[in-house]
């Protein structure tokens, strides 16, 4: 049992945890050290778990949360991007269901001028991940030297990759950590550990979109703001520009949910054919990130740009560039069927008629979960080429006996576990409603 | 990462956690789950120490206390005192400076007819333990196998041993998490440690001294209420009697303060010539252990019986008995000089005249850790001879001159550390102040 005291402080490590779980507030180097302390053996495990269900209660100031996301920041290497030219930007996402904004959003905004150093993660529960997404195309390669990272950034505008075992070692422990000891639901953890990453990949500036509703991580949008609040406070203390934007999960975003589905419906928006819904998400995003990254000076100077880049495919460009410096197979662009298809598709049929108004995302994720296209434990590999393409969307008309989804599947019975789920996931009324605009909020400094 | 589910119960253990850190109840069968999880190794320790912290901002239900405490008690060895004649009382202390009451306290009320299995624990900080004083005793063993226990309360009437490894080795394992992870100070957690154990030793009664005041763990009447209440309900729900008196713990019990000084000075209760305020605290409780042990109906007819086997030196022979079935020198109780004598002995004088208004337990108790007579690591050997005898006490009038307390040290360097601050410890004005009653209450079913 560990009880020493901490390097240069007046505190001994029960001494700090006593004093969160009292309502004070930690000081710089007492945040640093205990980081410091965790990530060599002196803080032990059960001091860490205690010390985070004492914050998940007290919280933390704006002032803590910072020196906390540096302390994890600073666990590993941080890359520097400073022989980059130009104001390099990330986005982040909190997580949804069908969310593959990033495959299509980074090749644009790259595609504009703006530098994209990419970090991302894997699926886990009913939200997708990146990494899964890019994998379907064959020969993708998510992991690579920090050096070729730089170099790729430069040279093509954009790389796209995993969390490697050098960026911010103490966030994977504290977060492997939350995830058993019921310490998730935490404003300034969360905050520290998407911040400690993002300014681990030497960015200037990152917009993060926070997803809310039933497919979100936030379920309200009371909880998002304060996220986005925090996050966007957090991230100017530590001198970077962010902005958060708020979003609807609701419902599923585009059609697809599924890995190879959704990099196909990605490459469909770089080809200017993409769903509405995912399309306005990306040129949001895609506009505050060029704003950001200094090479646009209004919102619709930012969308303009974004939407010649679709126009004369230079965005899709930029996607092949990338896949090629990741050792993936560029042709899936022009020629999406490269990409791994499931042999059977089964169709889920309306029993009602009516209209569409809701389409649960959650349940829709926690189908594509069941069907093999997600993962419940961080271990656990995922099919590439099954999942469900949405055939119908909020505010559409359907008929009884009409089909409402497809489900692309390795066999019948994968189809019959899933089908009533995904009908169950649609609410069809005999009337329309309104249908709730997609971006919900902006926080800036 | 353990993310399993507890044997029968559908709540994973994360999830217990969160139930808990959302102000939920956990049932008896969730807690019994964790308790065993935890003993084989199922629950992690940093799983069990956000729990801990959980439950210090939620708390529990006096249910939830009980199957915590029922949990841990049944983690290890349950005495079995069935085959011993009467109703078995222990008395259990929260701990203060000068408190030797159990030495003088279980000879006596077991002289009375109430068998006492008495399980106590050493010094820790400014608190003193039981079993540092009997080991004063030359040869004294404290630790016994488990049959010998039993024989030894039921030949003897009272045996005065240390917890073994048997005994709620989940509290023993729970109680160093929380020494370390800052969860110390939580009502249902400490009534769960105190009477797991209590309930092990094979007890049918309970009288609980819940000492108050600057010397002691709870510093406040409201809190010391707080854990009296909890102990008595959650000791009645285990369908034990139980009693809590608060006693006031400001200033030291007695004069003695140090492990020889102390148990010569209980011996001095059982030849009937003990400090006015030890003997008190001596009669109250013990008047409660023989009402609860149902040899007494009224608390005068208890004390009437106390005072007698005072007289009749009935309690000094229990001790002799006591002694030499653990095989120490019986000889001390009639000849205290066989007890360990530290060489030096220094005065400590007053630099005021006037009246003594008040002692500050706490610092009269670490001052005797600073000589040596405790501990403030649990590893520590304590020296059994040197300590504090107090010659003012409480309302005594004091001149310019006179002597406050003497050290008994090894050698002058070791009073010249400690003099100044017994000093300090004393206040006195030029008017006496009224002296509060030991006893602040009494808190019964």
């Amino acid at each position: 049992m560990k009880k020493r005291k901490t390097h240069g402080n007046a505190r001994s490590i029960p001494e700090l945890i006593v004093h969160k779980r009292s309502g004070g507030a930690l000081s710089k180097e007492e945040i640093a050290g205990l980081i410091e302390g965790f990530t060599h053996g002196d803080v032990a495990d059960y001091q860490m778990s205690a010390l985070l269900m004492a914050t998940f209660f007290q919280g933390m100031t704006p002032e803590e949360t910072t020196a906390l996301t540096l302390a994890m920041r600073d666990s590993g290497t941080v890359v520097d991007l400073s022989k980059v030219p130009g104001i390099k930007v990330d986005k982040h996402s909190t997580g949804g269901v069908g969310d593959k904004v990033s495959l299509c959003l980074a090749p644009l905004v790259a595609a504009c001028g703006v530098p994209i150093p990419m970090v991302s993660g894997r699926g886990l529960g009913h939200t997708g991940g990146t990494l899964d997404k890019l994998e379907a195309i064959p020969g993708f390669n998510v992991s690579m030297p920090v050096a070729q990272f730089v170099k790729q950034v430069r040279d093509v505008g954009c790389a796209l990759i995993g969390q490697t075992a050098d960026i911010a070692p103490a966030d994977k422990r504290i977060y492997a950590l939350r995830d058993v000891t019921g310490t998730v639901e935490s404003i300034p953890l969360i905050t520290a550990s998407i911040l400690s990453k993002k300014l681990a990949e030497g960015i200037d500036a990152l917009v993060l979109d926070v997803k809310v509703g039933r497919g979100a991580f936030m379920k309200t949008i009371e909880d998002a703001r304060a996220l986005a609040r925090s996050i966007v406070r957090v991230g100017t203390l530590a001198k970077k520009r962010v902005t958060a934007i708020l979003t609807s999960m609701e419902a599923p975003l585009g059609f697809a949910v599924g890995n190879a589905l959704e990099t196909a419906e990605a490459i469909e928006v770089l080809l200017g054919r993409g769903p509405d819904d995912l399309v306005e998400c990306t040129l949001v995003l895609g506009a505050e990130m060029l704003r950001l990254g200094g090479v646009a000076k209004s919102e619709s100077a930012a969308r303009k740009m974004l939407s010649e880049a679709i126009r004369s495919r230079k965005g899709a460009r930029v996607f092949e560039n990338i896949i090629r410096a990741q050792k993936g197979d560029p042709r899936v662009v022009a020629e999406p069927d490269r990409l791994p298809r499931a042999p059977r598709v089964v169709g889920v049929k309306s029993t009602r008629s009516g209209f569409v108004t809701g389409i649960d995302a959650l349940e829709i994720g926690l189908s594509a979960v069941a069907m093999g296209a997600g993962r419940t434990r961080a271990d656990q590999a995922v099919d590439p080429a099954v999942g469900i393409m949405l055939h119908k969307k909020l505010g559409d008309k359907i008929a009884k006996g009409e089909v409402l989804a497809e489900v692309h599947v390795r066999d019948k019975a994968a189809a019959d576990r899933v089908c009533d789920r995904i009908r169950d996931a649609y609410e069809v009324s005999p009337r329309a409603k309104k249908i709730l605009p997609l971006v919900l909020d902006t926080i800036r400094k």
